[in-house]
């Protein structure tokens, strides 16, 4: 028997999908990253076994595992690799709520949202709210450390993690942390694999954190002449407070969006801060005006504000619109520079200087109160001159950050796409330092090769 | 020259400590560990270039390290090696705050208070509060990721740790994270670096986010016939609310806070809960509300509250001096064992029932909202049968905590003196995996040996 016979052999049929055609959309995450490879087979596990069954096989064979979830990452992370196996996470989605304990036991390949509305079912919250929350998975989240609009004031995933049960390389499966909220007995194992983009183990189950359902929200729109003006309010309002949500939109994401679907925003505004206040009784309202104050003096056109939650949340979905928008109009590359928050204006600079340079569209959103800005490079289709130039612009842009003491990636993780900067990012000490983690934990280098290091 | 010659000659005079009259004060921490070891020298640095000499010739002699705080650890973390060195970080104090990025930038010896003082000027604030604060330095905060009072609603320190300066066990130096609120390029090494006890390598400077300045609090205090009962109120305020402190002390606790300094507590009680409510507004009144009908349908026999900030410190302070209190008793052996909050009640029984079968007194503490408790062992001096029954206590405490899904330290750390226990807690599984981890990053084991692993 082949060694791929063994796999199929050792799994029920409907499991190991081998056929290229239904492979197909297995191989791609949403970045398109135009260098994935062609796995001999996918692994669509049911349970936890089914996964260390898989990777035991992989490490027998030293072949190249990819775990995968919902496919939806933005820096080729789960592209598949050539020869090796993909293990798909999407049919384990079970989630379980303990009120009293306030936490989630879930299944990787539950969605986000799902966590979220059997958590809203308790009268409980689970924070974190990457703009794809409706269609990523809880795994990815980990993964990747997923962050969101409201983590300005709430966090990102890693905040929320309190266990989980990974398979190892060896196919071995470790139970981290639990369903206490303080741990600190031995090294801190758990919070190493948030974050480590499906290279160091697979997650297959994990338990969040849950809070307090969230307060009412205001909302507060304001359009400013320019994204630097705009994110020189930002500078002023997280200088002073720490709303539940501040985000951007450029003059271009807003067009996008307009184009994509009318949602009555001002095309002429060099841009938008939408921002949200979340807390109680009349403190949102001295909050909400205090960043009013904050936009007027900076220079904002307009401010609108409303205490309504439909009105509020259709800006919100606004601005999670803009990158299906802008896929619209051409392939994207998509960057997550960060930068410390006083430097975001310096860097909004950068992208247009690097925009202008290359001649291509680079519309900006941005978790604007986090320094975190998503430039997302247009690429014309059919066009090989502008293929390059988008190329140049992506390096020019995480270099800028790096330059502004930035990061090449606040939330969407390094992948196969953005690691040609890391080293630069990082320095060569650190680099090895990551390396002897890797290594001490996938000696064979058998999970998700090419990813990150 | 000898190899002590060598560091005394790579390093300023005042710098090297080798007399052992000087030496006696750093063999110990607060938990008074009585297998400490006694070390050839005290190396107290000004810089973080002084911790690279002195590693860079620990390594060379392999020569074990052990880095030292403030010494208010309660687990033997900081227990000197005979034979060894300890690094001493006491004099590395700086603290600087960055207002318009919200950080802080702070020397390792800075003691927490002086970072909440620090940032208070700007009208800011750094949450983690051990009840030690007053004398724990950042450098161990971070080593131990140390919980306290106000972590049910704030979070523990590692939760505020955007970037640090490590120097590893070969002397170089790595620079983490920076002033970037959100940053995942790499494996998630800052976070592994927090909670490990100085055993993976020497922290010289941590980048802390700050918050904006607390709100007004209010305080609630509520007596309960046994500590159980209150332990019920607990899980019925933590299922519902986040307050900003909640903390429970038994009886004998009481009394011997009492017998210490008289703060007007009620010594009949048979304990008390005190809470705090940090909500804005009018949602504070309501929070506290809340809590109070939960006390009261739980059974408690009375219920005081205040707006009054001064009041309401007195009983937080008379909180806090509970352990100092109760080491006038007799030799302390301090626990630090944590349920899921729902198990609360049922980790309470078992600390009575160790205590009666050990014919102990074990006075109880507890960051309560978050499981966390301290049963505090007296052991009364000079009696070798009583030292005995208290190290047995000392393990049937841990091994109930394992048996409720709990931990054997929320917030203390591993140390020397909890190690026994910690492969129940873990499986031989996760324990091979701290060891890996550890090995990658100090193959020679010249760092902190003997602390966790
Ligand atoms: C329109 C849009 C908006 C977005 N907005 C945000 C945002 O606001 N914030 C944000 O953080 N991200 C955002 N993303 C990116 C993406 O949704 C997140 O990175 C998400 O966490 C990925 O989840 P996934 O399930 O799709 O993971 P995948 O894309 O399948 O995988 C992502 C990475 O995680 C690994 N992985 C997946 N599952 C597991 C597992 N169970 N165990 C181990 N490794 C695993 C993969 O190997 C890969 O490295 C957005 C994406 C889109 C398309
Ligand atoms: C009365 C009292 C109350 C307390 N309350 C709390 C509480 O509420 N919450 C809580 O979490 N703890 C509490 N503690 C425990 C203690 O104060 C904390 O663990 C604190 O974080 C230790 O800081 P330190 O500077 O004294 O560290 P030390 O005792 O000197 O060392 C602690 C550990 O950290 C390591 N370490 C120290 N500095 C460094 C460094 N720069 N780099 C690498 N490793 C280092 C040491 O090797 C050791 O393993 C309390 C202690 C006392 C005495």
């Amino acid at each position: 028997m082949d060694a791929l016979g063994e796999l199929t052999a050792a799994l029920p049929d409907h499991v190991v999908v081998t056929d290229p055609e239904r492979i197909e959309k297995y191989r791609w995450d949403r970045s398109q990253d135009p260098n994935t490879g062609t796995p001999v087979a996918v692994v669509r596990a049911e349970d936890a076994e089914q996964v260390q069954v898989a990777v035991r096989w992989a490490a027998a064979h030293r072949v190249p595992v990819v775990p995968r979830g919902a496919g939806s990452g933005l820096s080729g992370g789960s592209s598949a690799v050539d020869g090796g196996i993909v293990i798909s996470l999407e049919r384990m989605t079970a989630v379980e709520i303990d009120p009293t304990c306030q936490v989630a036991v879930v299944e990787p390949g539950a969605y986000n949202k799902d966590v979220k509305a059997a958590a809203a079912e308790q009268g409980l919250w689970y924070p974190p709210d990457p703009s794809s929350y409706e269609f990523c998975s809880i795994g990815g989240n980990v993964a990747t450390n997923a962050g969101g609009l409201c983590c300005v004031k709430y966090g990102v995933t890693t905040d929320y993690v309190l266990g989980l049960d990974v398979v190892l390389a060896d196919g071995s499966l470790v139970r981290l942390g639990g369903k206490r909220i303080k741990d600190v007995a031995g090294l801190s194992l758990l919070k190493l694999f948030v974050g480590s983009e499906g290279t160091l183990g697979i997650v297959t189950r994990a338990i969040l954190r849950l809070v307090p359902a969230q307060q009412e929200r205001s909302t507060l729109v304001a359009t400013f002449g320019s994204p630097t003006v705009a994110a020189e309010a930002v500078v002023a309002i997280r200088s002073r407070l720490r709303p539940s949500m501040l985000e951007l939109m450029d003059q271009p994401s807003i067009r996008a969006v307009e184009q994509h679907r009318s949602m009555g925003l001002d095309v002429d505004a060099g841009a938008l801060l939408v921002a949200q206040s979340d807390a109680p009784g009349t403190s949102r309202t001295e909050e909400i005006a205090l960043m009013e104050k904050a936009c007027r003096d900076t220079g904002a056109t307009e401010v609108f504000v409303t205490d309504d939650a439909d009105e509020g949340e259709q800006f919100v979905q606004a601005r999670r619109m803009v990158i299906p928008a802008v896929e619209e109009l051409g392939a994207l590359m998509l960057e997550d520079v960060g930068v410390p928050v006083p430097r975001l204006p310096e860097l909004l600079a950068a992208v247009a200087e690097v925009a202008r340079e290359q001649d291509l569209s680079i519309p900006v959103i941005a978790h604007a109160g986090d320094g975190n800005t998503h430039p997302l490079i247009v690429v014309p289709r059919d066009d090989d001159a502008a293929h390059l130039r988008a190329l140049q612009a992506f390096d020019d842009i995480m270099h800028a950050a790096i330059r502004l003491d930035g990061t090449i990636t606040g939330e969407h993780g390094v992948g196969r796409t953005k690691k040609s900067a890391l080293p630069e990012q990082l320095g060569p000490d650190v680099l090895a330092l990551n390396q002897r983690v890797k290594d001490a934990l996938d000696p064979d280098g058998i999970l998700n090769p090419g990813a990150i290091l």
